[in-house]
């Protein structure tokens, strides 16, 4: 199996986090959206454990929460001890209301409004990542206006591909975010940013890609930041006292997917930041990093029932289920690959290749081409789409006006509702 | 301009459905859904006026509500007369909630599952699109249960490819619909449906396909289909009653897309049909179409304030907006093309190219690449996304947390909300 949370019990039935999910099906209905606590917490435990023994005990994963933002996971990631990383206005409330400590919530993100900062001083939120010159001008002013001296940290561009793990010299990669350190942009933003007096520049924040696979990546954007650490120490005597490294690894959301040993690649990287921050004669800054898929992506299953099987003759057999793009829109916007599992084992072993597509109006509704399903797999029978607790639910829609699935979160054997279905009442709530 | 909705003031301020989007924009706030009710009013008078003259004063356009589903554009089409096709629970629901007239509501889509056909039949909806066998029989079973009559079409894949008009033999397109006429998949499917007493069969639906821009993509189709119609006459004796060909016409969403005259269309349409009917020796049938895209596209504007300017030397400039891919996912989902207007004309015209891109914490989030806007476009300006009417609203998500933007109708000179904007305490109304 995919992940040691998937398995089979000796009816060939499948189970998640050691339930059965047709007993689940059964109890919530479906489509529905499974996270397993355990393995959350585990995740979380991994990047603490991994943290602390490798850049010390001040480091401090921040959990990227738009992968999946609701009001129980503020709740984990404040038992767990972590940070987090909020992008809007609704996941700093949805925190603040969790209950999370407020100065462990960093704001981030490229188009931050007046509304946004507003909010974000006023609750005190521990660190803002400024994008760029024209938000620091913005943040600075709301600041004041509060007087308060307000946490920042500031988002550079290194122009690191983390595809190829090239170094480039301009901001050519996910060039929307942040300043450049080509052409001194980068200096001359944290210049300003550090002659503020309503601002604390903490120090930096990069980000060089999601799901990196790639050992370089990480070591790569190090050199590059820690020569800009430098640069800065040298021109304005400025200590960067934090470095945010963005996120995150990979997940496997397939078999022939890469294994990632997390703890080993934080180890390696704490190991080759140390070298390289004394050669340039500084201090270790305190090191964060924003993993948000790789925390809740293996701890998520999606359980659907088939509505209808098509057979065409020549041609290709489908799938129809009772979910689609709308509760994972993440095929069709990215052609992204998923394991997909039936409820059953084929009987004697018999399977067939199916597109499992969607119940939304739209011939493009597919949630994953090209899967073994068994051949005799009909009405009303189970199909489980794994590894889809990052960016499912969060990307989640009412297209079609169907409401959105529940999420159950199951821990130490039991089940409970973290958020309920979406009825038409409510999809009818901000009908006027 | 692109639309005659769209105006600019003698200050060069842009204008919609006659009213100035800044004072809209201080008044509901940003990102803003426009939508221009006189138009909407005047896009289903064409098509009503078009099919009585042509078809006779029984067909009927069905507005494809999935383009944009709430309270008040029901309201809308039950004042217009227009009937409505429904997708799901949620839409029907709303429909009914609007106080539409049940016999006029469509219930269609290729994955119902037990409790849609259930709720369906209890609610009376006037017909029912049975996608498939499996459906067929689902359906009967409730229907007898409660002890009605339930008047259905059958959904027919009638093999037209609406992009090379090329008529194949096979379910080759769009084939998650439907049931095949090739090796005679579909005759089963009819003489099957009109064995089972709780039905009534009225007719048959099939769709080639939304944005059809080729004037014989309709014309091919209702060539197999009244070909096929002959073909049920002789086997059956069954005369089909109703025939509804799917939806819909293509719309305009920049300046070199072509005009097309929709009731011109529909009389060649009504003219080629009846002469076919004629040749076959058959009745004409109630014609119906599904409309959605060409009723309310070019009725819908977004409106956006500008977060940042990102001048990338050598590179590309961004505009960074207060919204994006969760108010409108549309070119991450299909690289759409949309027309983009700045708030106010450039300073002595002098104009960049931007991308214009949205506020999600993802590389991905464009709205538009390759946009000209005033070079000194700057925080605070407005943007504006042309032809936002369908599957803006209707695909919206709460991605990175953020509320959707309310729906406000422009009608008479007079703006009102018809959907009121989602707020923090909204988003976390399902969580436990």
């Amino acid at each position: 199996m995919l992940a040691s949370n998937i398995q089979r019990d000796q009816q060939g039935r499948l189970c998640f986090a050691g339930q059965r999910i047709e007993k689940l099906a059964q109890e919530y209905g479906t489509p529905l959206y499974l996270m397993d606590e355990d393995r959350i917490r585990l995740n979380c435990r991994m990047y603490l454990n991994a943290f602390r023994e490798s850049f010390g005990e001040n480091a401090l994963p921040l959990y990227a929460s738009k992968a999946a933002s609701f009001l129980q996971m503020y709740r984990i990631m404040a038992e767990e001890g972590m940070g987090v990383d909020t992008v809007s206005q609704g996941e700093i409330f949805t925190a603040l209301r969790a209950g999370f400590p407020t100065e462990k919530i960093t704001f981030h993100g490229d188009g931050k409004t007046d509304e946004d900062i507003r909010f974000a001083v006023e609750n005190r939120v521990g660190c803002i990542v400024v994008d760029n010159e024209t938000e620091l001008g913005c943040l600075e002013a709301e600041a004041e206006k509060q007087g308060i001296t307000q946490k920042v940290l500031l988002r550079i561009t290194p122009g690191i591909d983390p595809h190829t793990y090239e170094a480039v010299n301009t901001g050519k990669i996910d060039v929307k975010f942040g300043v450049p350190i080509a052409d001194d942009q980068a200096l001359h933003f944290v210049e300003k940013a550090i002659s503020m007096h309503a601002l604390d520049v903490e120090g930096l924040h990069c980000h060089v890609g999601s799901m990196v696979f790639d050992e370089m990546v990480f070591e790569d954007t190090v050199d590059v930041m820690v020569a800009f650490m430098k640069e800065l120490y040298n021109s304005f005597n400025f200590v960067t006292r934090k470095l945010n490294l963005g996120g995150g690894y990979g997940v496997r959301y397939r078999e022939n997917d890469k294994v990632i040993d997390i703890p080993a690649r934080i180890q390696t990287l704490a190991e080759h930041m140390k070298k390289r921050v004394a050669e340039a004669g500084l201090t270790m800054p305190m090191v964060l990093m924003e993993p948000g898929r790789s925390i809740v992506a293996d701890a998520g299953m999606t359980v659907y029932t088939v509505s209808t099987v098509k057979h065409l003759k020549n041609f290709k057999n489908y799938v129809i289920v009772d979910g689609g793009m709308a509760d994972n829109p993440r095929y069709c916007l990215y052609r992204s690959a998923y394991t997909v599992l039936p409820g059953k084992v084929a009987e004697e072993g018999r399977e067939e290749i199916f597109d499992l597509v969607g119940r939304c109006c739209e011939s493009g509704d597919i949630l994953q081409p090209g899967v073994a399903l068994p051949a005799d797999i009909s009405r009303g029978d189970l199909v489980a789409v794994c590894t889809t607790g990052a960016y499912n639910y969060s990307m989640a829609s009412n297209y079609n006006r169907l409401g959105r699935p529940p999420v159950v979160m199951l821990e130490q054997g039991k089940s409970r509702l973290a958020v309920r279905r979406e009825t038409p009442d409510d999809l009818c709530a901000l009908d006027m």
